[in-house]
Formats: C-alpha cells, structure tokens, sequence
C-alpha cells in the first residue's frame, strides 16, 4: 500500500476497506473489559433488554472502525492521526454475524498554520453492513504531513 | 449503587466516577488489536513519531470511559445507552502512569415522543488525568426509563 501525503490527498476521494465479522463472542470479550452491561455480555439476559438481544458495544463498533482504518487505502505517511470525532452516529445495534466495511470519504483540506508543511483533511467515515446499509457516522480531522515537511526534517 | 429513573435526575447534576491507570502493556495491547500504528504499539518507534513517545490510541481512552462510566454514580435504571456521540476531542495524548477519571454532567432533558415514558438525557462527559486536566471530552444523548414507563411493562 503506497503512503500518501498531503498534496496526493483531494477532496472528494473515497476510500475502501477490509472486513470484519463479529461473533457472539467478541462482543462480549469487548464488553466484559470496556463496556460490562447486560445487555453486551449476556446473551441470555440481553433477550428482555432494551436491544431484544446480544448488542456489541459502540466502542467496538469504533474500535473495529479504527481496525479497519489502519488497513484501508486510505493510508497518510504519518499514520492516521485525529484529535476528536464529529457527530458520530450509531444507526442500529451491531450483532453476532455482522460483516462491517469502511466507506471513506473526503470532506475538506487546508493547510496548517501552527504546523508548517503539514495539512488537516476531514475525512467521513462510514461503516457499513453486508447489505451497504450504515450502522457508524463520523466525520474526523486528520493531521496529514507534507512533502515539503518531509524535506525540512 | 441505587439505580436512577428519567424522574431521579435533573439538569445541572454532576456524577464521579473511580480511577483506571494506563500503564506501557495495557496501551500495546489495546492497539495491537484495534489500532495497530508504531506510536501506539512500539515504545522505541513511538519516540520518533508525531507523539514524541507512547501514546494510547484515542479509542482506548474512549473505552477506558466506557468502562469508568459502568461503575460510575450516574447509574441509569436501563444501563447506559447512547445514539451517539457528539464533539469527541482528545485534548493530549495519553500515557502511560496516567490515571484517569470522570466528571458527569446532566446538560438537557426531555420526554420523547416516539417511547411513552422515556426520556432523552444529554450528559457532558469529561475525562480527567491525576492533575484534573481534561484529556477527553464529548456530549452524548443517552435514553432513560422513566417510573411509568416501567409500570406499563
């Protein structure tokens, strides 16, 4: 996979991923660790829970995503490097047997001030379903080196 | 811990939380699973990256919160369950010997519409290091059972 820097970067590519399949037992393995409620670690009890059934946590979803990510084709030379999220959204419970995908979009590019030769790019970040259907949002803003940053090192 | 209804919370209402300590192994782990990059998995690699040094990833101080928030005083009578997050931003990087915990506040209320007897609670959640210092920050819509709610079931 070819490292990209700023200047190779432009609004309105898109990006793609790999895959990841959930079981019933990641999502509780996740949960038991980070997110320990009933409803994520019990597939018996999660039956009369708000979500009628096993849910994977949201941050596993996000985690998964930033698994996803590293591995796109979406690849700065920097690595991938954001100090927040927008808006994200979760649209529907992730369940055992899901197969998520990233949709990689980007949003908007300005250069730095405070960071000579470097870029921030704002990238959506859609993670889809086997069926192409959203189940995470979020919009994020990355720190993208440049080549002239790279020269002055 | 007693569990809290829509009724039990106001606006304006601040919860605490207990501690979690990032040490050098747990932030490897973390990020040889879900966010495999050299300044969250390699000390001596991360010292020559953008963070200068071990950094977690930003989706481990996410799940830290996660798990800090399970055990905190804010103890919804349905467990904690969001739509979403809104503004994530993390302030600095994370290291390892920080410890971090949580400061909760009860930002909006309202009574939904489309769930007889449920409410929408939007809370401020604050992640703190050892010196009070925000390292993370984001708002977040959580759904809360309401006393009447309960008696329909």
């Amino acid at each position: 996979m070819s490292k990209l820097f700023f200047e190779d970067l432009s609004v309105g590519q898109i990006f793609g991923s790999g895959h990841y399949e959930l079981t019933a037992q990641s999502i509780i393995d996740f949960a038991s660790q980070w997110d320990p409620q009933h409803f994520h670690t019990d597939e018996a009890a999660a039956q009369d829970s708000f979500f009628n059934g096993l849910a994977a946590s949201g941050w596993q979803t996000g985690a998964i995503t930033m698994r996803l990510l590293t591995q796109s084709s979406f690849q700065p030379i920097n690595g991938i490097i954001g100090s927040g999220l927008e808006s994200l959204k979760w649209h529907r419970p992730v369940r055992p047997g899901d197969v998520l995908t990233l949709r990689i979009e980007i949003l908007e590019m300005r250069l730095m001030k405070s960071r000579p030769g470097w870029g921030l790019v704002r990238i959506q970040v859609d993670t889809l379903d086997a069926a192409g259907e959203l189940v995470q949002t979020f919009t994020s803003q990355v720190v993208v080196q440049g080549r002239d940053a790279l020269a002055a090192t």
